[in-house]
């Protein structure tokens, strides 16, 4: 157990908030911890038939085009199956037949409180994707068993991703992806 | 793809530091980027026999107790495979027999250019844990087949111990762990 003896905010932006708390530790030391606030967000492992619905999109922080299963922040307020799908919906045009709570994750406890619900389902197409002023999501449909192999190649490699998708397929009976 | 043209920088703290840039978006529009750097990390998905090393720890972001597999950060110019070798000894006490890259992962790609790479091993017991001043982690071991029901049941939700443990499944064949 480590407890804040002192908070200073640093910086409130758009997406994030960042804190520096002093702590007293176990031993009953003292040690400084940096802290990114986040919303929270939700993302979908969204299975269309035999195919999974991922998004591929630019990345400024890491400065590369990555494919992720479709993920969004929460907005103030809103319940995370809402949230579900309404990013599935904006970033895809699909609407789920059947949606699941899958797990919660922490994305970098170490040093973010973000947390990211996941959902798996089973969708179909709804309308054309309307993605935020700003976005620029291209929805990417991949054969189920090619997904795996994407992995092990190292071409998927976002950290909800690999958790949702690899949590279930796990669930799954292996017979339904051959 | 997004270029930065402007870039502010906002904190530089103990581990990680934050910028925000201006950016022009695909359609030449203008919009801002809130962006954590953090220097990378490793982490190991450490099997001892039919066990799992694992490493439970406070985390003050998130306020409670994480089981997590083995991890710290690089120090500047350290290879991915020297500091595994090193936080592994750090936190557990374990050497590896066989060490072997999994895959590198981006936990947060929407605000932060954090990666970890992940290595899979083969452990055995060298000497007693050595952590740094300051970090109380303790070592647990899991039965292998226990681990699928701790992460069915919410009790490993860390986005880098999911993905490692589930890579490292999903390559060995089932029967090693019954």
């Amino acid at each position: 157990m480590e407890r804040s003896i002192g908070e200073e905010r640093i910086f409130s932006g758009r997406i994030l908030s960042l804190e520096r708390h002093t702590v007293t530790l176990q031993d009953g030391s003292v040690a400084f911890r940096e802290v990114v606030r986040h919303p929270g967000a939700v993302a979908i492992v969204a299975f269309a038939d035999k195919q999974l619905l991922l998004v591929r999109q630019f990345r400024f922080p890491v400065q590369k085009y990555m494919l992720e299963i479709p993920a969004g922040k929460l907005d103030a307020g809103e319940k995370p199956e809402d949230c579900a799908r309404r990013e599935l919906l904006e970033e895809t045009g699909y609407i789920p037949r059947f949606l699941h709570k899958l797990t919660t994750i922490e994305t970098s406890p170490g040093f973010s409180d973000e947390i990211i619900h996941i959902y798996v389902a089973e969708v179909e197409k709804s309308q054309d994707p309307c993605p935020d002023e700003g976005e620029f999501v291209e929805p990417v449909l991949v054969d189920s068993k090619e997904v795996l192999e994407m992995i092990n190649g190292g071409q998927i490699t976002d950290s909800k991703t690999l958790s949702g998708i690899l949590l279930a397929f796990a669930g799954r009976e292996s017979d339904e992806y051959d």
